[in-house]
């Protein structure tokens, strides 16, 4: 069961979505224009009762962020060891995470292409497990970290790779192209700790595993990232981390392997099911 | 004249504000809940229009940052030469500009304290100008930059010095710390170039005068940030770029000088008034 966000039949819609299809709920739903309110309410599961019985009335949908216009969206930088390096006792891990914003508008939704722009032709994947915080928090403890998550999803942090560079600090323009990464399918509720805690993810390019970790293996565990980032800003409901990418993106590969038209992109995980996108160049 | 949102009688109201006082504007636009609408309906001028003859009723209101929920807030680096360093022909600025992104929560409004937080004593100001954007644009040509705008402010670009060096690369949480940072007065409607070409902008602390410098020295004019900034974004109404600060920080100085509770930071430029802070340990 997972919470969607979609357009069909010319207007946007969330729902839950099974195997059979999408029941829509947004319209029994009208004080919650998005899922970002039904989180700020934690409603998930006054929609989850409200579909028991209902039969899917969606198909073959165009599918959004699941939430459109979230909160903050923090994304943790370089977080898994390189399978190729040595790192014991975690003595060559830096001292602290390094954490990047995108903008909302830098993701588009599952089964949509991600846009190459005419700027640049390395475009380039990370896959990606995202924690959608449901209960507001400073300084949030460790231990109670994940107290604060309410859902899960995957994230497609597709970046401009040589506009990383641009600048010699911050790599903002280089992860903030319109469209260049992708969140989805849709949010699934987080319930217990081994949904988090080591669970594979992996990235596939037309069908070739690129990416493939384990969450037990992060620099910077997520209750880490919620108790840092929580100790400078208050995260609130709706807020999004981003929670760092497996070692072999493109741009690893010597030569690089960056997108092209025509690649299909999958970031998978075990209980999230798979964000599968296509690639354009920008019409 | 400039628009002002602020908290009085127990209520959060936008207005303009004249040498007499405020004149509430909020309760007669309603369809606009806060200057974001305003600025996204292109409806300063009504605001204006419907202030005409009216008499000031607010005086010595709480302000908050003139819009409270910005889209994004994108800041250019290190944008003024160093006074004693030489630039012959800008060979040794950096080819592209360094961005970094702040969250709405990082700023409190004129008037209000700066907080440090009891995690570091290294709490730094950085004075600059702030641009909103009223047009909506991408890869907007620099000839055009200033048609995108429509409305300047200040900005305290309130800074937790020793956490922008806590990872290798982005400084986002040096630069995020809840109300660190500090925008306002109020907005003041662009109209004409001379209000950004070459405008003195000053920081004093306790009345000292700690930088000093004119938008006309950039290293990265405010018109090429727009170029640049919208040729991966998409610019939307109610966006703000803060635009970059002289030297003269507190870290600049040898021991450094940083903002302890009781100083008073005075960021001002010439047309934009004064945006005046206090700074408190956190409660």
């Amino acid at each position: 069961m997972r919470f969607v966000t979609y357009r069909a039949e010319g207007e946007t819609f969330y729902g839950i979505e099974t195997a059979a299809g999408i029941v829509p709920l947004s319209p029994d739903f009208p004080q919650y224009p998005t899922l970002k309110e039904v989180i700020e309410a934690c409603a998930l599961k006054d929609l989850a009762q409200a579909a028991v019985g209902r039969a899917p009335e969606h198909r073959d949908v165009s599918y959004l962020p699941p939430i459109p216009r979230p909160g903050k969206i923090i994304c943790v930088g370089v977080n898994f060891p390189d399978r190729n390096a040595e790192y014991r006792d975690g003595k060559d891990a830096p001292p602290n995470m390094s954490l990047f914003i995108r903008f909302p508008e830098s993701f588009t939704g599952h089964g949509q292409p991600l846009i190459r722009p005419p700027e640049s032709p390395q475009l380039d994947y990370e896959g990606e497990i995202a924690v959608v915080i449901g209960t507001p928090g400073r300084r949030i403890a460790e231990a109670e970290a994940y107290d604060h998550i309410c859902a899960l999803t995957l994230c497609n942090e597709g970046t401009i790779r040589d506009w990383v560079r641009h600048a010699k600090f911050n790599v903002t323009q280089g992860k903030n192209w319109d469209r260049s990464g992708a969140m989805g399918p849709g949010l699934v509720p987080f319930t217990h700790a081994a949904q988090l805690d080591d669970v594979r993810l992996t990235t596939h390019v037309n069908g070739d595993l690129r990416q493939d970790d384990r969450t037990a293996r992060m620099l910077f565990p997520i209750r880490r990232q919620i108790a840092y980032i929580s100790t400078f800003t208050t995260l609130a409901p709706g807020d999004i981390i981003v929670t760092g990418t497996p070692t072999g993106a493109g741009a690893r590969f010597d030569p690089p392997k960056f997108l092209v038209p025509g690649d299909e992109i999958v970031v998978s995980a075990e209980g999230l099911g798979a964000l599968r996108n296509t690639v354009e160049d920008e019409a």
